[in-house]
Order: C-alpha cells, then structure tokens, then sequence
C-alpha cells in the first residue's frame, strides 16, 4: 500500500517542518493514486430505515438464509424479491417473524416500525394482471417505512372505474401506476393529480405487446408532464423511488 | 392466346354435339390458364360512392394534373392526398371547383353529392400536432358520402376535456381516433362508446416514440376490444376504413 | 365523500330558495371532483347480447369455475378464452350445456340465442396453422350473436383456392382474415370485396416471421385500404371488432 | 343535452316527494351518460406556481407570440420550449422582459418570482453535448420557483471530475442527470446520493448510440434504485418532475 | 352459382343467333366473378418430379401417418421436415420403405428415381453447428431429384479449409450455403464461383447473434453479387429453390 | 517474399537429388504462407459477358469518368447504378454511346450484344412506386445479355391485374419481383410458377413499412417455396442473380 | 488433381530447360486454382500455448470425452466451455487431471504449465451475477498461461468499492471487464487506467436489458477511447483476446 | 470546503497527541466525503505520447480555433476528428505546421515524433467505402506515435485480393479491419493471423445493412477468436485501442 507520501507529511508536521495548513495543502495536491481509501460511506445517514435487500433468483435456500441472517443482524428491515417458496421455508426456520407476500413474490422481516415517509403512497394498477408487480412495488414502500394504500383494476377502457377512485388518488403524496398492454394508466391518473407518478411498465399482455416494450414506450411517451418511469416489472424500483421521495423533508 | 379450346365447346354446341348445360359442365373442368380472362371487376357495384385517389409524393404538377383530370372525366369524387402547392395550381387551373385542405394536404372534387353513409363518423384527436392526420381522415370520409365531426385536443392527460365530450362522442356510428405519443386515447374512447373504433397512431412525439411506434403498440394492445388500428400517419386509411362500414346497410 | 355541496343544492331546492332549473345549471358547474360517482354504465344499451368474457391464462380451475358461475348469473352468454382442460372441467360439473371449443381454446355458455348481427361474418384463414386464431375470432363472433361461416387454407402460394371461394366471400357483410408468415392475405381479400375486412396476424411461422411480427407489418401495410388490423393471435379481439361492425343497423 | 332525468330529482325534491338526502343517493345511481358535466378542475389548487407552458415546433412567429400573449395574461410565469430566433423575435416586441434561453432553446417569461420548491435541484451532465437538454431542465426547473445548481461535463470515464464536485451533489433535494452514449452517469450519481435522481437519456453519441437508445436502455437499467427516468431529450419533462417533487411538504 | 350468363351465351350459339367466335369474345368481357372456376391448376406441368411435403410439427402421430399415407398414393416421393421420432414410427409401421434423416429431422419415402436436376448442386456449412439446416437442405434436393454433394464445416475464420475444398465447389451448378453465426461463408463463396448461391442463414451462436438475425442480415449485405437468400434455417426452402434452378433446361 | 523455400525445390530437382514427383509431393506440404501467390483468377472463364460494375454514390463526376473509362477499356459492357446527372454527362463526353436510363438511375455503354441468357428474365413490380428498383434490375439483366420483359403495377389488392397477366409470366425462366408496402407479390407470382422467383423488397411505404422491413419480412416468410430474396432496394443485386441462373446451360 | 501442370515444370527443371529461378516465377503466374493445397497452416508458429477449445453444448458425454481425447493427444492444454456435468464425469475417467470450474462451465486439462503473458490480466465483474460469465474469462487466461488476477463485485452503483481497489488495477498489462444491466463499469474502469480494456456484456438483467443488450450498446458508446468489445457472455472471447494482447513482445 | 476533520490531524500530530503512524491510520477511516480532492491524475504516466482530441461536430470555426490552440500549448500532438473545413482554415491561420487528412476529416498538429509503438498497426479496409473510416484509424495511430501501414479494398467476395497481401498482414502487431455491409472481413482476418483484430464496422451498404447494424452483429458474432469490436464508424476508438495495446511492453 502506497501510504508512504502520507506518512512523510505527518512526519514533517510532527518534527514542525510543515504546519498543520500547509500540510493540508500539499494533501490536497496528492495523486488520488497514492491515497488509497476504502472506507467511504460507512456513516452514510440516509442509511437510516432503507431496508437490507436480497435479489432471490440463482441463490440456493441455504445461501439465501445465510445472507438473509446476516442481513438481518443489522437490525434493519430485510427485503428479499423474487423469492421461491424454498427459501422462504429456509429463511422461516429461524426467523419466526419473517413473512411471505405471495403475490409480490417477496419476503420481509420488519424489525424497525417507524414510519419515515411524510404521507401516503399509493399503489395503483390497471389489470390484475398487474397485481403482482403493484404488490412488489407495495411491500417495498411498506418495508421502507411507508403508509400505503392501493387501487388495483382500474384500467383507461373503463375510465369510470377510475374516476369513482379519484378521491382516493387525491390523498397521496407520491403515486406508483404499473400497467402492461398499452400502458395508458400512468398518464391519466398523471392528468388527475399534482405530485410524483412512478409509472411502472408490467410484462403483462401477448402478440406485439413485446414483454412489457409497448407498455414501456407509452409511458416514457406520456403527455402528462409528472410521470417519470423504471424498467418494466421492477416493482422494487418504484417502491424504493416512491419512498426516497416520499421522506423528503 | 390460348382459347382454343374455348372456341371448340361453342363450335361443338352449334354444331349440336353438346348441349349447353353440358358445355357449361365442361367450360368449369378446363384449366383456369386458358382462359385468359383480364376484364375483372368492370361492374363492381359498390364501386358506387368511391372515390378516385390520388397519392401525391413523387408526381411533377403536370403529371399529377393529367392524372387528375383523367380521373375526374369518371364523373365520380376525385381525392388526391399529400399534395403539395404546386400540384394544387397545376390542378386548380382546369378544376375551378376543386378544394384544397390545408391542415389534411388533401384536394377534393365534388362530382357527387350523395351522402352514402347511414349515420354520422366522429373524427377525434388527442393533440393539435394529431390533426393533419386527423383532417386527412375527416376529408377521405367527407369525399366518400358521410356526416361527419370532430372532437380535436382531448388527450388523455386531461380526461375531463374528453368526458366533457363524451355527448358528442355518443352520436358516432363509427369512430376514427388519432393519437401520437403514448396512442392512449382510443382505449378510453372505446371503453365509453359500443360502436367500431378505428385507431390511427400518428408520428407526433420524440425520442422513444420512434415516429409512431410507441402508439402504434399503444393502440395495438388496447385494453378496448372495439378497436382495430391502421397504419401510423394513414388517415386516409382511417377514413376509408369507417366509410365502408358507415355504409352497411 | 365529498357530497356536501350537493345536498346544500337539494336543501335550497326543497327550502324553495332556488329553482330545480336553476339548481341543474349549479350543479353543472360544480368541479368534477365532488361529484364522486361510480356506478357509471350500469344500463349501458348496447350491452345486450354481449357476451361476459374471461381470459383463462393465470386463474386456477376452482378461480376459474367461480368467476364463471358468477358471470352466468347475469344470464348473458359467456365466453371464456385461452382456456385448459382442468378449467372446462371445473365448469362443467356445474354448467352442463357449456361446450369447449378445443382448436379456438375456449368455452362457451349459451344462454342468449338471439341473432343480433345484421348480416353473415365470414372467417377466413391462409393455412391449417392459423386456423386455432380463427376458431378464437369465429366462436366469438358466434356467441355475440353472429351468422358466421369460415373458408380455411386459402393462402396466397396457390391464388386459385381462393378465388375459387370468391362467391362465397362476397356473401359477408364484414370478412376476418387470420394469417402468419407474410400475411399476405388480408391484401387479397381486401382487393375482392368491398366490406370491411379485420386482419389478424397470427404467430405462426418460424425464422424472420418474429412471431407474427412479419405478418403484423405486412398486414398494417395493406395496399388494401378497407382493411383494418388487430394484434397479434387476437382472435377474440377480431370476433369482437367484427361483431359491433356487424350489428350496426 | 341530457339532464331530463336530474331535473325531475330536484322537481321531486321541490314537490317534497324526495328528501334530499334520498336525492343525492339516487344522483349517485343515475348514469354517468346522463350527467354531462364538463367543468372539471377549474379551481385544481396546485396549478400555483405551474407555468403556462407553449411547444414551439410547428407554430408560426405569429401564432406562436398570440398564444404566448394570451398565456401570459393569466399571470403565471410562462416557459416555451424548442423555440426558434423568430418566435423569439416576436414575442420579444409584445413583452420587454421575456428571456431567451440559448442552449436551452427556451423562452421565459418571469411574472411570479415565489420560490415554491423546499430544497435545492441540482442538474448534472455527462459530457458538453448534453448540455442543451441539461438546460432545458435547469430553465423549466427555475420558471416553477426553484432553486437550481448545476455540475457539467462530469462523464464516468474520467470518474474524479466527479467525485471532484462531490460535496455539491449531497446539497440537492431533487437530482437530474443528463447522459448520451452509454448514459451510466446516473447509476454513479445515484450511489453517491441519497435522494430522487431523474435521468434523461440524450440523443448524444453516434452509431450504435441509436440517437439515445443506449442511454435509456442503460438508465433504465440502473443499478442504482433511487433512479427514474424520462424519454430521451426530455429536459422539460425532468425538469417539471422534479419540481413536483420538491415542492412536496 | 353464378353460371346464368355463360349458359345463355351456349344457348345463342346453339340458336344460331352467335357465331362461336363471337361467343369467345364476349364470354371474355364476363366480368370474373360470374364464371365462378376452382379447377385451377389440375394439369400444372412442372408439377413432375416435386415432392408432395409435410410440415411435421403440430401433428400428432396418426394425424400424420394418414396425411402420408394419402400423399403417398398419389406415386409421387414424399417429404416430411422437422418430424418426431414419434411421427416416423408411426409411417415405419406401413412404408417400409420410408427413411429417417436424422440430423436433417426429416422422412422421405421414393418412390420416384428420375434425376430431374441438369448438374450438381452441394451445400457447404460453416461450422457443424449448422449441419442439421445443411441436412435438410441436402435431403430436400435429393428427393427433388438432383445428385447432391456436401462440404461441411469450411468456417470463414480458417479460410484455408475452404480454399483446399475449392475444386469440389466449381463442380456445382447451384450452390447452397448455410451459416450462422457471422453469416460470412456465402460471400466468400459466391466470391469464388459463377454460379447461383442460395444463402441460409442459421439460428445457431448465442449473444448478439439474435437466433439468426445478424447471419441474415450479413447475407442480404453480402457483396457477392450471386447470392439470394431464404428464411432462417430454411433449409428446406434453400433445397427447394436450388432444385427449381437446377431442372431449368 | 519467401519463396526461398520454393527455389530450394526446383534447385534440388535440378541437382537430381529430388524427382519432380517427390518435388511435387513435398511441395504440397509446405505451409501456405511461404508461397504468396496473388495472380488467382486471371482466367476465371464465367466471367465471360459480365459487364463491369460501378457503384455512383460518393465519386465525383470526374472519378466517376475516369473509372468508367478504364473499365470500358477492357471490351466488355459497362453498367454504373445509382448514378447523378453530371456522372453521366462527364461520362457522355467520351462515350457518345453511353446511355443513361432515367428511371432506374442506371447508365449502360454496350459493346458485346451476345446474348448469353437461355431464356427469358421477366421483372414485375406491385406498384408504380416500385418501378425505379425494378427498371434497375432490367437494365442489369439486359447489359448481362438476356431478353427481358416487364408486367408493372399488378399489386396483390387488385388481383386480377396480375391473373390477366398470367400468360406473359409462364414464359419466364427466371422471374424477379419487385414489391414494397406488404411485400406481398413474390408470393402469389411464386404460387403462379413453376420458375425461381427473385423477390425484391422495395423501400415503397410509409409509416410502419420501415424502409423496406415489412417487405423484406414477408418475402423471407413467404409460403412459396420457389422465391428467394435479396436486400432492399437490390435491383442491381435481383438482376444479377436473375442472369446467373438464367445463363445455366 | 490438378497438378499437372507443376510437375512439368518440375520436368523442365530437371532436363535443364528451365532455371530454378524462372521456374520460380512461372510457378507463381500459375492460377491459385492447378495448385490444390490444403495443408496450410500446419506450422503457424504462434499457435504455440494456445489451447485446444471444445464448445460443449450439443455433444453426447461419448462424443464430448472422444474429441477431448484426441486434442488432449497433441500435447498442448485443452480448454472445454459450456459443459455439463455429464461431460467432465466421462472426461475425467481418462483424464484423471483434467479440472472442472463449476462457475466457469469449463473443464480443463493442463499439459503446459508455460506462461506466455508478458504481465498481469484482471478481470473484473460488476455484480455476482456476472460472475459465471467472468470466470469463463478467467479460466480461458489462466490455460493460455497468463497470470490472472480478479475484482469482483465493483458495480457502478457503490463507486467507492471500485475506487478501493484501485491499485489493484493499476497492475493490469490488460483488464477484461464484465457487466449486464446498464454495462457502465468499462467506461469507468477503462477512465482509471492506461492500458487495454475488453469488456464483456452480460445477460444479466431483466425487463429492457434484453438480455444483454442495454449492457452491449452501453458498451459499444463507452466515452472511454481505450475500450473494445466481445459478443454478450463471452468471457471465452475475451479470455482469449486478453491473452493475445498480453503474449505481445 | 471540508477539510476541517484533516486539518485537525495535523494539529493533533503537531501538538505530539498522535504519532504519524497513528494519523495515517486515522486518516484512512475518515469518509471520503470529507477529503474533497479533486487534482487526480496529474502525473498519470501513460499519458505521454497521448494526443489531445477535440470532436469536430457542433464547434464554430473560432470556438474550434481556440480550444485547437489550448490544447496545443500543451506540447502534446493534437488531433481533431469529424471536422470541416472552415474548422481547419480557421486553424491553419495561426497553426502552420497544421494538417487536413481529407478522407479522414481529421486535423493533426505533430509536435511529438516519438514512436511510441512496439511493433506495426495494419490497416485493412473492406470496400473503397470504408476508406474514410481507415483513414480516421489509420491518421488516430499515427499520431499517438505509431508506424502504420494499409491494405485497402479486399472484401470477402474476392478472397484471393486479400490472400494476396497476406504477406503483409503478417507483419502487424496489432490489426484494425474496416468493413461495412456484412461486416465479414474481420473474420477471415482474424483467421489468418495470431494477433489482436479490432474490427470497426462502418455505415456503408443499404437496405438492411441498417446503416452498420448487420457490421456489427457479424463482427460480434465473429467466429475468429482474437476479434474485439468498436462501435460503428468508430475509426478513432479503434486507433485509440490498437495504440494503447502497441505500446505495451
């Protein structure tokens, strides 16, 4: 390790050849080369309520519930997404208190109850076939300190179904829309209110719908000018965005 | 060419060989490429109310007036799309009556008065960069025998303009909807009305609308069954589309 | 809910202070927003004679059975697509007269048998591969109330089948056309008849077809301009587009 | 128009047949059809502060400076974006004070100089070319009543131009990122940062850049899970999204 | 049946009243649709020496010994791509005579000897990966009727295999050239001879090779100016094609 | 230049230390690198009636002279595409023979009028638009010595332009069609014929044509079995591979 | 064959009619085609330490274990990707040192301990995800005799775990860089350091990574100028690049 | 500034509290945040022999001049790519020893004439086409001090113009291959010789060559193994890359 260039300045200041200020100049006139730091961000304090998080795909239920107990000492909240039933079971074991959300495919062991987000998020999804994703997104918000609430099949073919929420839709601070086919939700509900959209492509829809890509392209096309947009199916993303936004003092 | 065989059965019926029923029998067993027949569809009925077409791009003014004039001698409606100004003067010179549309690009002369069609096509647009598209839709179905209105600026960022129109919108027979951007709008259209709606994504937008195709997906995944979608920017397509079926008895 | 202001209207109206005129043009003008209505469309006219439809894919067969049943309450027919085996099953211990229709993957319940189309739906398909598509748009157009007849394996590599069919074709009052690989077909009809013609490209093929992509481009590009194109392997979305074309009076 | 049915309520009302407690639970069950309400939203409360905003492409200099001038006489501040020397040119005549953005190719109009944002929106690009959209960001961010920074020409290959302005990033209440070619700005910006990051993929960068494909596809694929993102060369949109955020209470 | 008007020209030939050659002209102004002819096609010469085809998948095993065993009574040889081992038992069972290709996944049944083809056509592959389309393409020929040789795995990437096999190819008179991954051989073969080249681009590589996309679209761009090409792993078409050059005299 | 190795042979065989059999024999195991032949090909005997090509795009009128000359100095004929106006009148100076072809962007200067085709190469094209490709691919079968035919504007959505041309077309050896929109026409013509069909995928279209893509799809996805395909806008390339086969003996 | 005309030369020599000198250049105007060489190559001396490779997939554990056998008989390391456990069991019987990297999806066999790399190459992965993909990498070094380091789990994200193990990467003589998502970590690293860096896209993603693809364009567009690119999770391609840069004198 | 926490250090070494040792200690656990260093690679020692670069695009003549002549003073070698001509009068004026590379369209200022490079870049180019590319390859290793040497216009379609200068091709320690269309050249290069290829597809071709698309994907799928790709047209990053590794000892 190349410390030595450090180490010589603290020598000169201790045997007063160099004040202490200009020895934060010649510091400061180091080649970041020489400095060699790792430890950046340990104390990083918005830290503070984000939840530990696991992606569950390709990890065996042994490794899972070895890096969810790991996790988990922190004593922050633990996320998994994407979960099999298998490690859930692995990970129940020895957490009692951990639970399973089977339609977000998610697990969750909340040891921190405080609510850090100022208002409420509210989770909205266009057909049931967006049900899962909308719930990923839910727990995540939940998970991360949250009040949350949802409004699921309220799809823009039967725009009534919609507007009967509209009371609802006014209460929240931030707004998390998944829709697949078309895509067309997030910029009618982003018409309908005045705070942050999540809007959240599903892969839900056939023929040229293209996994989730038609969906996608209507919403970053969106005419509502409050609607910004994650990758398609990523529920995790827009419950992690929502939250971030949703503490902002 | 090859109708010798042909001219054989008729001079065996004259000749009283074959009866004329069973040369009728024998005229249907002989191969398809003896025939040689080119004269199809000189009758075709509902060739009643069309109009001729012209497609502007490519033609020089003269060409484009020969065209036209030779069209018009028919005595049915001429429509010529995606004209330039020139084209209009070459044509305006021998065809006082002959109309410029402006916002369509579209020239239209009146021969035939007729309304063909038996209710009323409602052309609706979600912005005001949709309308050339729009009035291209509006004039085709115009020049070929229907009612027709508009509904323009009701995107679906702003549901309110729309439902405010929702009266109007219920007067249509057939519906022609053009969107850009995220090509939303005929999902709502079609879940407030019960008849055909005709989608015409239209090349508005940018970046990742990619000259229509987010709306072209859009609308091909409609959550709406009633919709059926034409070519992006194709407001002719549209028009005609809606005429023959405004045109069903 | 957010209804105060209008019972103030009815109070002032009961309390004579203002007249019912007067209050219906107050009421006009009160903000959307306290409204608050949703039971929008429940004596939607043109309902009749549609058939409830359930989309089978991700519903278990008890899920299945019971939303089946709770829709045949309503004594309207209902359709169920992209149905298994295990779901007609779960049906048919409690419906008896459902029938599968095995290449559309569907299931039918009729309890309506009223004709409500005006004039005979015509099924078209290129090759054997299509024909589950067809089958989908055909028992659609069937339990909506169509006269619905089909002329299969007709593709263009061999033009005299079809044209062979010609008298037929022209016996429809509106034509489905279902074709993968180049998608050719809906061109040809469209050239032959004079009625509206719905495409639907169908995901047969194999290599560059992508999935139906090569016939979806093809067909959205019809030098045909009385066809109209619905997404890929839409069979319902086809039969259903057809139907309220037909039933236009 | 069709009220017939609400006016008989207040008649029933009137006549003291109907409370009006009765009455509003029957409007409530009267059809949405029948209502016609249209003056949805007139008084939607957070317009405070919102621009009038004006799309220049496609707009006369006349037309363009009569919709500016009826803009600005509702009093808000007014923001065009996209606009050409000659808009400019003829808005400059009416209104003395309205500012041309250059790189940004906007025009402001400054009439209400209240700072509605709570914290600091910071805007910060990859590379030189993408400073034209991180101005439009900047210039819409300000016309909405915020404070706004920016940290330019800061692209991940030279990663301690950076790190460098480190110190600034963690002042931001509200991120925008502007990337062309691989877009990977965001991503690193995001780790550094604990607040909302928007990114906006540029059309910088040539061949396989695919005028901001990779960009988008990139930053929707981030790594970072405080990132959002809008369509390519969206400035505008980024920056209104992020106003929206940071007014937030 | 529309068949009124041709009887009734019988009848005035019979009459006297129309000469036959006067019938002939007139029966060719009938418009098309009256004549209503199916029997197209029945005497197509060049039918001589095609095998009748089965495409395999799809078809259960019994479904497909009886559509083989049908097209075998007609005398003609028979060819079946893409089948199962399942679908060969099942035609073993009554064509004792009918072989299994199994690299090429195909069945042919001989019955036919007869060399139709003028020369030798030979089918080159790249690497091994593409001998299964290579196979195809080669049986194909072969129950076309044409000598067939093959050179297999002649990869451009050791160009030096394929020039040592150079005097094999100057032999051809069509040749087919299959390849996936880069798609390079055609062009380098075409490069080398005088003949007719037909490209297959094949599904095999991983990563960017898009199941065949980027082999295709190098041979649509290939700079040898003999080359045409068929679908990806159209080894069948390729065969087919080739065989249709080869009989030409 | 290492043919060190080489002399050492011919020195040994000179000494009789070596028979030419044994030289012959050692010579062919000397690795390939140490020979450095360059002169491949002088003889190629095909070449025979091939015209020398030029491609226009990107020579000055000058340059572009300068290599038709050289070219037309070897005795054969010379065929430019994609030429300008002032290639051709810097070239016309020289070449009083040279002919320009206007609508296929074609120059020709003919010295060898041998016809060396069998038969005869007819080109159709589906619409007028795509006349320019199909002219191109005429005069390069011509300047390549073949008769040549032409059946333009026979589009698949008028079917019976192209069945009243059905004669003509059964007297191709070799057919090239030429289709844009749908591509469509290769397919039917291909079902008509007994020939290789060379289909050509015109840029003709708009909207979601995509320069060419939907066309060229369809054709590689045709379900006739005769047609092959090259790239788009490939007139030059259609014409070329059309006389390869045509001059097969 | 066709060496005839060789021989006499050879002849000439010996009877003294001709020099060796010019029966040198003789045998170079002789046309490539008389001469028949294929065994080129068999000394090209570079190839010594390159591995023999195997690409598993597609070959039965026999076949698998018998082409290993014969290329392990040549002495040189033999490197087999993508296999399964299957094939290394029925390679291991006969190759007792033969090693299977379980991550790597490799086996190989090590006859030549040699190093031929002239310094250090790292290999660097942006998640665990890629690993797999960057031990292929790895693996494919080490048995063409480099000397290889690895830094994994350094995604852009958390840039201050790269930045600490900088120094680590300063050591490189070339560094092979794997990531999926958003692919950013070449740009950043290839910003850090001076010397060759191959990135490598990976699958890993979901939603609009399209399996790699975001990661390639994002590559492709680095704003780093020192890096190149291989196909998506083709650590084998750039094992074997690295190691031809790292063998340069 | 916030290097209050450093400053306090060295105070507290000063005042004799902490030894140096245990300051270089602390200072390693304090967040990098507080650091604040920005003058990172001062000395950074591979940069000597790197030219200075300024992108042409978007710069005016003066702007151009200025940075052309900041960046001059540094004493490096300067190059400029993509400019136009005013750029280099502009420059010429004060820079006299400045030269325009035409077909490159790069400005270089040679101050520096140290061969950096170990051993020779080739430069191959497919087609004439692809010159302009080379050239901005070929002008880019010149200037970083290289000796450089090109063998232009040996596509793949006449393997023997290529073969011919294999010769030369052997003597390069790094290999830059342009091609556009198929892109197949790198390949066959790849193939020939034992050190590293950078292949650069470029735009030349049309139809589906996807302005470099089809290139790149047969690059990237390229079947030679010590084959690594820059992005499309990239002549300057593939300079770049094959200096970086020709300076490598």
């Amino acid at each position: 390790m190349n410390s030595e260039a450090i180490k010589k300045l603290f020598d000169q200041v201790k045997r007063g050849k160099l004040s202490p200020d200009e020895a934060v100049q010649r510091l400061k006139h180091l080649p970041f080369e020489d400095l060699g730091f790792a430890n950046v961000d340990h104390h990083r304090t918005l830290r503070v309520g984000m939840p530990e998080v696991i992606f569950g795909p390709g990890k065996s239920p042994q490794q899972f519930a070895q890096i969810f107990a790991r996790l988990a000492d922190h004593g922050h909240n633990v996320l998994a997404t994407r979960v099999s039933a298998e490690q859930f079971r692995a990970v129940k074991r020895k957490f009692r208190k951990a639970e399973l959300h089977e339609l977000a495919r998610a697990i969750t062991l909340t040891q921190d109850k405080t609510i850090y987000g100022k208002g409420t998020i509210i989770v909205v999804s266009a057909g049931t076939g967006d049900i899962p994703v909308a719930e990923e997104a839910l727990v995540t918000a939940q998970i991360m300190g949250n009040q949350v609430k949802h409004v699921y099949d309220v799809g823009v073919a039967g725009i009534h179904r919609l507007l009967a929420r509209r009371e609802v839709l006014t209460q929240a601070r931030v707004l998390i829309v998944c829709a697949g086919m078309e895509g067309a939700l997030p910029s009618v509900v982003g018409g309908l209110v005045g705070v942050p959209v999540i809007a959240v492509p599903t892969s839900v829809g056939y023929g040229a719908s293209y996994e989730g890509v038609a969906a996608l392209l209507g919403m970053l096309n969106s005419c509502a000018s409050n609607v910004s947009v994650v990758n398609i199916d990523n529920g995790f993303g827009a419950g992690y965005v929502a939250s971030i936004i949703n503490r902002l003092e």
